[in-house]
């Protein structure tokens, strides 16, 4: 752009103020003009499309309201919506791309936290280190790993499931295990995945052979339920499974009946519903550590994101592009 | 060695049983002779000193008997002890040493463990992972981070005390994170934490600007409750300290009632005395996380102690030095 962009927000005020703390807030004010200081909750307000008219760049957040061609029809200089979280299918109508409104988001960012609690997840699952917290609880003092499934983190096999942002990251850190790792991902070919540092298999066979299986998929009609009773079946007696990534990319149902058994354990941050009912078993199994979706960008974690997003608005202000552009054609694909 | 060395071993028979899985003996088969199959309890005995009299290596480990000068006294070839587990001090007389015996140990081996379960404990412990774990059993589905302290691994600082063989392995692990390293060491220069990723403090200077504090010292005279009522004073509210090192590196009555107080975390996987007395509310306490010393090698972990212990006996055998050989001056700071 030749001149100064002008730059908006739409989003919660809570992730506004945790997303854009003042040294961040600095950084864009370096070489942004800020339209109006304090996020827009409601775009449809004649005050937000008045807004909206003189902005340039819209940098959206958590709790965004749903994005149309005529929520922005006012927007006649809109070029640009900057998300600073991840997903933006959740709130974009695909019909904006028509109007040449360019987009990015932060899911780069985004995934760097749930990357490193998957992987402290696999290295403390693997430690069982759970079973024994409520095994020390209950016998005060008594250490028995002979009532444990396998133990221990070396020369194991740990399969992703999902070469996506997350996945990727996930990859890179499994490299600083003695472990061999699988991926499936149907997008992915043999050598990506040995560039990636995993070997690329089926998900049946990531499943077979898997001591953890760490998921990493986005949430579409292809993946929901992806997990099921069968992949379920296939994994071996003490196998691991992490969720950080969607609730429903597991059978609820299927999942909890072998939790019940006690044949695998689960570190669930996802679930379906979300939250379980008050009812579900998997909040007070041993085998089962639940927490609640907690792996993405929380506390200090969310400057990360607004820091990307002014990122990525610098880029756009200085030559038109973005380093992580999402396109019309992501959308199927992308989480 | 001009010959094929002759090797046996001293140690509980379960040790041994898990270190040296039949791959791990077929390798030490390929270059060696093994003396006698199964390992030596009490070095004592008339049988265990025929033995000693025709071996070269000793192969200690987990529960080997006190090695003294009379112990090995008909042990006249006897020419290195190679021990496939941690620490020597506990049952090696330093008196030995003049015999012109060499030592090694598979510290290094067990480092390797010790520092991944530090690592996943520090990016877990930042997102008060277990409190949450606590937090939604009790509310069955509410998320309420403002109950927590500060919450995130981005931007924050880790103290690691002591660049022993598991403090240099969490540092190397830690330049994963977006987090300022601190390290403090009496027996480092400031070039050569600078080297290992981290920046030079004082142990005060440490405590008082660390996120997560993480003990990775020796236990020794110097050390012994490094961590008093002094040093967890100068820790600011929330911060994380995790101990897998030794419990008596830690003032116990002066961490227990910081921790009662709500304002520290800790993560002990070694504590002092060990185990805790059944009255103690560190078996409960919401902020504490108590394991039963399993953060060293356990389950599939013990084989890579033992190849390592093959591996320096191969090295040995072949000529006559070790790659992680013990020097007498090495006791006095060694864990």
């Amino acid at each position: 752009m030749s001149r100064r962009p002008r730059v908006a927000f739409a989003m919660d005020a809570d992730a506004h103020a945790a997303a854009f703390p003042p040294a961040v807030l600095a950084e864009l004010r370096s070489f942004a003009d800020i339209v109006h200081e304090r996020p827009l909750g409601d775009l449809g307000s004649a005050h937000a499309q008045q807004i909206l008219a003189s902005t340039d760049i819209l940098i959206t957040g958590w709790g965004t309201p749903r994005i149309t061609p005529s929520t922005v029809a006012a927007a006649s200089a809109l070029r640009a919506i900057v998300h600073s979280a991840g997903t933006v299918r959740l709130f974009l109508d695909p019909e904006v791309f028509d109007l040449g409104i360019r987009v990015t988001s932060c899911a780069g960012a985004n995934a760097v936290p749930v990357a490193e609690y998957a992987f402290a997840t696999t290295v403390l699952g693997l430690k069982r280190a759970n079973r024994f917290v409520a095994q020390l609880r209950e016998t005060h003092g008594i250490r028995n790993p002979s009532s444990m499934p396998p133990i221990g983190a070396y020369g194991v096999t740990v399969g992703v499931i999902g070469a996506s942002r997350v996945g990727r990251e996930m990859l890179r850190m499994l490299q600083a295990l003695d472990a061999t790792i699988l991926l499936s991902d149907p997008y992915v070919t043999a050598e990506e995945a040995a560039g990636l540092g995993a070997a690329l298999v089926g998900l049946d066979e990531l499943c077979r052979r898997s001591d953890v299986v760490s998921i990493h998929a986005p949430l579409t009609d292809e993946t929901v339920r992806m997990i099921g009773e069968r992949e379920l079946s296939l994994m071996r007696d003490g196998t691991i499974l992490i969720n950080t990534a969607r609730g429903a990319l597991v059978d609820t149902e299927a999942l909890t009946a072998e939790l019940v058994a006690g044949r695998l354990d689960a570190y669930l941050d996802v679930v379906d519903p979300e939250p379980l009912p008050a009812d579900s078993p998997l909040y007070t199994l041993p085998n089962v550590t639940l927490t609640p979706h907690i792996a993405g960008a929380l506390g200090n974690e969310i400057a990360r994101l607004g820091e990307m997003a002014v990122a990525e608005t610098a880029r756009f202000a200085a030559d038109g592009t973005f380093d992580h552009e999402v396109r019309p054609a992501d959308f199927a694909i992308l989480a």
